[in-house]
């Protein structure tokens, strides 16, 4: 049983990619899977994916790699996805709908159970199959699926209240696509999705190559 | 002149974080920012912040601060965001729908000029104003609007192929939305955002803060 204290935030980042990649080869009936195939899937060197995976307390067969399915499912259990994670989300707007539709957020794990918008007139409505709820259901709807995950995909203006609101009906984790960051409590967790920082990232990086290119 | 080789990535990450507060202060008509206010939005200790801000051959005042517009335009120089950026789109799905309506992909310094599908009942439709072009146009567009990005929005399974044919078409970033690692030749700089991984993070750190809690 790996001691999920110990594994380290950019180890996480890589276990999740780990397990996508182990995910597809259960898929194709690809029984093993080696630290070099994982590795030059996703750019890593072997080192780095053996060390990685030691957290998990297995350790790959030299020339025949790790049981793919075995892999899979002990990273599972150390990132908490073999636990069910609803969540509900805020905000109908053109992002809302675009995560509804995306496969990651309607899976065995995870699962968006309820939609809510703060404009009165959407209430009742549906989106991609989900009802539509007015704010002030957000603790009884939260309380009634077991959520433990809010989205927030509301403008930046409203992105603050709407995370009080979401500590208030007791998520414990807030996904967050609004450009701003959000203010919780210590015991709330936060990670943000932000598109306007990927986008800047990009121009610095495609001047840096080409800054390199140029001195080189 | 900032170099913009010095700065870590890290550091050019917190950088866009900067530029956005210094931008709505100056919306405001504020005309002076401290390294402690910054700080305090960002949830960063004022040193960082001064260290940061650093790398653009720029001190705050102590007891005042940063000139705002001059701390933005900096920054915005640093970044390569005081050029224009225009971008392709590939996928005409609800990911593209919901990029095309985010306030960031329309700005005076990015902007999405075309929106290219592989589906051919597609083409010459529009999409949030923008017409949607058959894949054959790729270059034709990239030459004829300067685009140096290309936007990944297609499923997991056509990514690749997307990035090949971006590549082909000379631009110099892919911003990848797609739930895999594209591969490209060391000149093309690749940003992803993977909204997977992000949801597993949060799992992950929800699962932790809970163990942290139990254990302390």
């Amino acid at each position: 049983m790996p001691d999920r204290l110990r594994i380290p935030r950019p180890t996480a980042k890589r276990l999740s990619l780990y397990m996508r990649e182990a995910g597809l080869r259960l898929r194709d009936g690809i029984g093993q899977i080696s630290s070099r195939q994982l590795g030059e899937t996703l750019g890593l060197t072997d080192a780095q994916v053996r060390k990685d995976l030691a957290y998990l307390g297995q350790s790959g067969q030299p020339g025949v790699g790790y049981p793919t399915r075995d892999l899979h499912d002990r990273i599972r259990h150390a990132m908490g996805t073999d636990q069910k994670w609803n969540a509900v989300l805020v905000g109908a707007g053109r992002i809302g709908r675009a995560l509804l539709a995306y496969p990651s957020f309607d899976r065995e794990d995870f699962r968006i159970v309820a939609v809510l918008d703060a404009d009165p007139a959407l209430a009742g409505q549906t989106m991609e199959g989900r009802r539509i709820w007015p704010m002030a259901e957000m603790s009884h709807l939260v309380r009634e699926h077991g959520c433990r995950i809010g989205i927030i995909a509301v403008p930046r203006e409203a992105a603050q209240a709407v995370a009080d609101q979401l500590v208030r009906a007791r998520v414990t984790g807030i996904l967050n696509f609004a450009p701003r960051r959000v203010e919780v409590p210590a015991s709330t967790c936060v990670i943000s999705v932000d598109f306007t920082v990927a986008l800047e990232q990009l121009a610095f990086e495609v001047n840096l190559a080409s800054a390199n290119g140029a001195s080189s």
